[in-house]
């Protein structure tokens, strides 16, 4: 039997894809994902996701290199896929993926945790950026406080270069964050400008959780004050602000340096 | 006199405006810049530029904030800015500038110099993200290799936030660039995953210059070659590279760590 091919961008089908692509609102009532790129989407199989459907354009990618079997798989012509490619991507695979949501019991804490948090981060790009650091840190987990995006956001995903599924995610509110570290005598510190040691002076072996807010208005007064300690990271320039994926990674491999 | 007053998007003056913002031939050929935002433009005033033209909205912006007083002003209607803004920007001041120039003999080197050298990277938005770390850390100067943007791309500006103003920044060649590391004593640490030590094992006291590539090809074999050192971030998770800007910050305050 051919495989299915998809050539018009008015399929159904395809319609359904762009739709979950570019609404939170439709990834949260179907519980379904759109990952998108042949590293990403490797990265979504091996751990473990449950793939519904891959897309592909055949002069693009070869669906042989997808390492796993059970799947449908939709080819598409290259019209199509220009048309539900994210920001020019030239990949040619695209598939709809079942989401799997961690809550924080569900973190494996292991010997001494490193734990990032991220409070009120806004961009998307700049929590997948975390992510991508966060991976490379081996990092225990990332937790998104109080999240305006959600984390399968096409931007996250692809920021992240996949990380997303390779680094354990949860997002929940602060105050929840803040008991689940205090359970579990996870030392707190939190990256602020104001009444702080500098990062470096810190000790960051045990069990640690390094807190960052947005670039614009920091952390609020709750996590300030449920802090162990107040890092921060010198600013010796004239401008006031490092970007927040910059300063996670910054304070997430000073953390392995210290820890080696 | 009333001020000028431009309210058609048609008007010759913006039509320039947004070809010096669109076009390097046309910045390279008029020796004019364009600088948009607020602080990005207050920082190439603290620098000393000559600024031509400052567009504004006054509905958006106050002139009277710019704290320089020789240059003419033009005021444009909301339909106007909105159509020459870069990304969406609402900050309301846009500027024509005049460019300046640095070459490798104008870096002052003081004691100890630590210099940012970037080899063939691509994206505008990761040398401006590479400048703001490096002003953060108070690095003596980066320096853009082979360039493929020019270094006042607009892009790179908005991303630098304006640190493409505050730290030295030269274009050149890769080998001219060792050619004046080696001439000045300056040990050349070259990031590569390859053959190298953990870059915390590294000293970086004394004068020092962190070299990056690209994140898919890294560094070439000139590079690789003219090293004293070559220095690997350990990649502990399921990806195999970091962002080149998030590299560079990590590199650069393992060096302002060590120096302290």
């Amino acid at each position: 039997m051919a495989p299915l091919l998809i050539s018009s961008p008015q399929n159904p089908r395809i319609k359904r894809l762009m739709s979950l692509q570019q609404r939170s609102q439709q990834r949260r009532s179907e519980h379904r994902i759109v990952v998108e790129g042949a590293r990403e989407l490797q990265h979504c199989i091996n751990a473990g996701f449950t793939i519904e459907t891959v897309f592909y354009c055949p002069t693009l990618f070869d669906i042989e290199k997808l390492q796993i079997a059970d799947f449908e798989t939709v080819e598409v012509t290259p019209q199509v896929y220009d048309k539900i490619a994210y920001r020019g991507s030239t990949e040619g695979v695209i598939a709809i993926v079942e989401p799997r949501f961690m809550s924080l019991s569900d973190i494996d804490l292991g010997d001494d945790p490193l734990i990032v948090v991220l409070e009120g981060v806004e961009k998307p790009g700049n929590i997948g950026a975390v992510l991508r650091s966060a991976d490379a840190a081996q990092a225990t987990a990332v937790v998104v406080c109080d999240p305006l995006t959600d984390l399968y956001n096409p931007n996250l995903i692809r920021s992240s270069l996949g990380a997303i599924f390779t680094v354990p995610c949860v997002a929940c509110s602060s105050l929840e964050c803040i008991k689940f570290l205090k359970e579990n005598n996870i030392k707190i510190l939190t990256a602020q400008l104001q009444d702080s040691e500098l990062y470096y002076h810190t000790p960051m072996r045990g069990a640690t959780a390094i807190v960052m807010g947005t670039e614009s208005t920091g952390l609020t007064q709750v996590w300030r004050e449920a802090a162990t300690a107040h890092i921060r990271i010198p600013m010796r320039g004239e401008l006031d602000s490092l970007n927040v994926s910059v300063s996670a990674a910054i304070l997430l491999f000073e953390a392995v340096r210290q820890r080696e």
